[in-house]
């Protein structure tokens, strides 16, 4: 009884910076994403997709998380944008609390767009709130179709999900009208984009409702006090 | 301070189970294999190849562990195999004390081998001893070359990794020779299989090493008491 008590506090420790996070982010009018998939589902080339999309229209921010290694925070720095590696030391999740410390690292008067790419890892992440406006679950077609169903938590509660790496189909096994319909059985209101990264293909309707979010957001943003 | 010592206790519960279950499988000669990996790299598939080569030789039995659903446990079934499913509800892996429970449902005085399929995640699995013998580490090779360093801790501790859908290395950029080389670097004496399931390649080597393991443990059971 006592472990479920501890386990509420830590919970609601989270959520609070969350909440904190998220306040920022509305006063600073900064879109925030936070992208979670399987190891390997694409993430990385997705960010780097996005900013070569976004780069020349907004200003970029990038967290990277990682249980080890600053491979990715690298891939993204020879981009020319600004990234803080978090490494987890063997969490499976970036929290709140992370978030909060690495934002000490930006200027975020100056600042459109913040993307978060979490730990690689289908379950944990999708359970901790960092303050986001849209978590997006990449999914990649060689993960095979009965996926959503498997994991339906990230599914629940993403707003966009990248079908990703639709280039390899032909050689696979995965039947894609099978993931659109059991992801929007878990979520009706899920965008969904089907992408292939590495051939830069139908990027266009993702870029396109990056921008509206992003506007959205700008235009919401409070007057410093 | 107090929330770490709930977590020792915790962990050292799991860890009494593990060693239980461990003296079980001694005392029966059963070998035990634990599978892990990423959403999607082919754990069921390489149980489904695995069952093919191994079942008109010796006595097998599978505990599927998911999230939610049973599409894998129906896989298996579907081979004559006899299988139990845990659903975790939305726990990240596998624990000791699941396994305890589903060994009641088994006959342990006629298993040569039990396989048990972990949930997808390349993290957390690694962490909880299930007394197993070995733990097995799929690896797809759509996943990307990076992978041993950034997720370390399952490929320090595993005794085999698979290197799985190696027909799809065509069509992808993933240099084979690093993932082995990295993977070796974190653990010298992992055993290295590649393979493709799908398509029934690479497999000899892969049973001739679960011959010896298994008849191995079978020559060391205890006579019961």
């Amino acid at each position: 009884m006592k472990q479920i008590e501890i386990k509420k506090d830590i919970l609601s420790a989270h959520e609070m910076i969350a909440k904190e996070n998220s306040e920022l982010f509305k006063r600073k009018g900064t879109f925030v994403l936070n992208l979670m998939s399987s190891p390997g589902a694409g993430k990385t080339s997705l960010l780097e997709r996005t900013i070569e999309l976004l780069k020349n229209t907004f200003s970029l921010g990038v967290i990277e998380g990682d249980i080890a290694t600053s491979y990715d925070a690298e891939r993204i720095n020879a981009l020319g944008v600004k990234v803080v590696q978090i490494n987890t030391g063997g969490a499976c999740h970036l929290d709140s609390a992370m978030i909060k410390n690495a934002l000490a690292e930006f200027n975020t008067d100056r600042l459109d767009t913040l993307i978060i790419e979490n730990v690689g890892n289908l379950v944990c992440p999708a359970e901790f709130n960092l303050g986001e406006d849209a978590k997006v679950v990449i999914f990649s077609v060689t993960e095979g179709d009965d996926k959503p169903f498997k994991y339906p938590l990230m599914f629940r509660l993403s707003k966009a999900l990248i079908i990703n790496k639709v280039d390899l189909l032909p050689y696979i096994d995965c039947n894609i009208k099978r993931v659109i319909k059991d992801a929007n059985s878990l979520n009706p209101d899920l965008r969904i984009f089907e992408i292939s990264c590495t051939k830069r293909k139908g990027l266009n309707s993702w870029k396109k409702w990056l921008e509206e979010e992003i506007n959205k957001k700008r235009n919401t943003s409070l007057p410093d006090e």
